[in-house]
């Protein structure tokens, strides 16, 4: 049997295309922009959990030059008996510490009802267990705000970008993807990364795509191999965990960086990301002044 | 190597498990109850589309004996460029249909900002892409209204079981399981129907499960064989697709049974089901009345 | 994209093609035939490990009238510090019950260098780690001896017909296909028994079809119910677990049933084979002599 | 839910963990050594097919500066009606133009009996689908060659580790492991290369990782990024497959890169290996002559 085949992605109607912007779309946070030249690194803890502890994680993400603060407020967990998220106050809380370090913010948007608590959230986040919330997509589609779609674990690279495609269609292209992971018979990681996955989004769409090697390997000692990996096949940028004391976190802990593997991290990826013709962007004091 | 999961199975605090209600729970629908001795089918097309297709699919699954008519209005549909279901207008006609037949209506809704188009609808349908929508599954848990649970083509029994866990949480323990394939690595079938997860779902909690074995195999001529399984094995019912010219259908054709296929099949069922201790729901003018 | 695909299926040249033998290939062993109206059971434990645990489960074997006694002497073990297997004089073990107790002998075999010690097996087991050990099947093919030929945990069912055209391309064709559960995300089961692969290849090829419901599920309480589903898609029969003392077993306790299941689902069987038109193979005394 | 896994990483006695030598294995092949700081590139067409065909590539291969050339000469086929590779006299040719050239030779076996025609093939390959072909295993173990054990693409990382442990176990340490792309749902690609499965296998063992991107993806565009991905995440080789005329290929065209793509990945190869510290092995004179 033939295992290769293309499907829909001859359909010449597709915004996402590559072909229909051949220069490839930039999106455009404060401070910082997705799909240029330069390699994004955003970063924070898997959830908000406290003013203190994002005050901590803001202020060691800032201290390595990264762009943007993640941390989720909203979260779906896969209890019902699980930290569900701070919710609106979380969103909150990761706002103004993002806003004290300079730092644009990401976070997860799973109900358009929400979307008030988001003012001032530069990207906001469909998760993968939303990829195919239609409902959500079209909500997102209506908005001039950059979004991160991340990949279901479970999704064909076709029918994540089919999902972009709900985004672009409803006229929304500021569209990031994210590649985190997917489901597969290995229970050494948490999900298997498939950086084949990010190489196909790049050629096939002029969107930015991003990966998460955190959710992607769920191991700590995965995360910076797999970042320069990732660098190397031509990713603009991760979605990475850090937590200052991952030990106490209340969700994923065994997946976040360390603050000094952080560190380790953006020091080793400038000479990858040279090598295949781009650069880091790291903070300066003009950026920084721009997120504010 | 370590496996990374959580493990949550043992947890006391879960409503939905077996020893809550050793006896099971049953689902009541006008004129039928899903749970029971009996076994139930639900059939009807993918896609209500007309008026007049609705009311020819009405009329044989009527005529067959069945119990429940289903059809989708509001479709998650993969391309935002496929056909997305006649809406609202889709849910009344599947609704007018099934009152001139005696026949309850299964349906699924994609946010709860619609329900309002559901009055009427007996079931409430949460479709595979929403097993993780927690949105609308914390929306309907605050119902008092029969829900049907699709596991999500690469979820776990466990996150199944879970995701069923949100529904009664919130209140609502309505609610009905149902195995519609999952995702694997064979491109002979659509998805592969798994069993086991039936067997497992019955031991496991005290709720109905009902398989779909349209949507599991994308093949027509494996649905007979696999809904005798399906009955053999325990399962409380079928959710099958019937079209009156399924190669017209304006989705998924290749997989819906022509009237006399389901003819057939409801002939092969009951002894299949005495085999096991169990009958076949068979409309009668009392229950037919029940469900107008 | 589309899902379905047939790839080389419609390839004239095939011999397991249904179309090549319309009527179906029965696979005769000493007292009992595959492939026929009767279904037939295999049943006894994973490994031999002794003279006294094989007669022990031999004796159960024949007492609830089934036809084959399993048991593996050679085991292919992921591990290299796993129990091997007793080898040839397990065979003999296997063998000498078998003779015992009126019952054919079925054994995997994994190398074709060793077929001497397996003079008296009626039926040799390819293994499904071993489904594409293509020398293996070559050596096998110019046999004219019944074989048994397991799916691979993660074959698609046209590579599983193609591992089959192997051996019948070679001059054999007593070929019996075993289906033992897939490899999937699900973490509750050790495979995932897909019964629609069975459907597939009755539908597809003239060989007879038989249902491993051990391997495919690594728990007992799943066995049985699995066990009738099988019967009930069209299965030949069942090659199943069983063993005096699972607790003891030195591998793959948790899924073999105890003598007292293997006597319930025997007295299960017979109404679900008659629901489909089938029926039992029991043990007879003019059977059992014609397999001493 | 239980997880049925045996998790022998534990076991002390395993050969391959990294704690037993932590500085790692070398494996010398003539003129080159896997394992060390420089990376390894083995390229050559999937099959021998003849002697021009294997001279072309061979010539590309050495103007290029890889250390090795590889060509199946018996080809494990899904079907066998496919292209079953011309054996020992294919095997011959592979060592006359890799000898004219300077290069050591890889190629599968897929029978010990077949061993005397493999003399002079610096490293033996074990093919995906043998991973677990232990009687394979077990007769290479007693050897005290180089074998290349590529992981089978349903194996878990830990599955494949364990299949090297039966190498080692028999008193073979020159081993090399070689990921070629994992099965999943995905249809876009061949297989999904798992580079997590790499570093992983580079932290629990002291043996040298190789990577077949071509294998893995089935796709020439997406062979070079990823080969620039697997170095930067520590890989130390890989395993490519070239073809002057893919387009004429007899097997898996598709997937083989041309001369100037090659060149262009050795081109490119060097500055990721130096931002992680690695070099890139070169053909010098002298280093050819001990190929000879």
């Amino acid at each position: 049997m033939q295992q290769i085949q293309q499907g829909q992605f001859a359909a010449g109607q597709r915004l996402a295309l590559r072909e229909r912007r051949p220069q490839g779309t930039r999106v455009a946070l404060p401070g910082v922009e997705l799909g240029g030249r330069s390699f994004v690194v955003m970063a924070g803890p898997c959830a908000v959990e406290s003013a203190a502890q994002i005050e901590a994680a803001a202020a060691a993400v800032a201290r390595e030059g990264c762009a943007v603060l993640r941390g989720g407020a909203f979260k779906p967990r896969t209890s019902p008996y699980a930290f569900q998220g701070l919710g609106a106050p979380g969103v909150q809380l990761l706002l103004d510490a993002a806003r004290r370090h300079g730092l644009a913010a990401v976070t997860e948007v799973m109900d358009a009802a929400e979307l008030p608590a988001f003012d001032g959230v530069a990207l906001l986040q469909v998760g993968a267990r939303n990829m195919q919330n239609f409902t959500l997509l079209k909500a997102l589609s209506h908005l001039r705000r950059p979004v991160l779609l991340k990949r279901g674990p479970s999704a064909t690279v076709d029918e994540w970008l089919l999902a972009a495609e709900y985004l672009l269609a409803g006229g929304n292209d500021q569209v990031v993807l994210c590649e985190r992971g997917i489901r597969t018979f290995e229970t050494a990681t948490r999900n298997t990364l498939d950086l084949s996955a990010v190489v196909l989004a790049k050629q096939r769409t002029h969107l930015p795509v991003v990966v998460d090697p955190s959710h992607a390997t769920g191991r700590r000692e995965l995360v910076t191999p797999l970042s320069l990996a990732a660098a190397a096949a031509g990713a603009d940028g991760l979605l990475v965990e850090v937590h200052a004391s991952p030990d106490e976190a209340l969700c994923d802990g065994a997946q976040a960086l360390l603050p000094e593997d952080l560190a380790d991290l953006m020091a080793r990826l400038p000479a990858v990301l040279e090598a295949v013709g781009r650069d880091l962007w790291r903070a300066t004091p003009r950026r920084r002044a721009l997120a504010r």
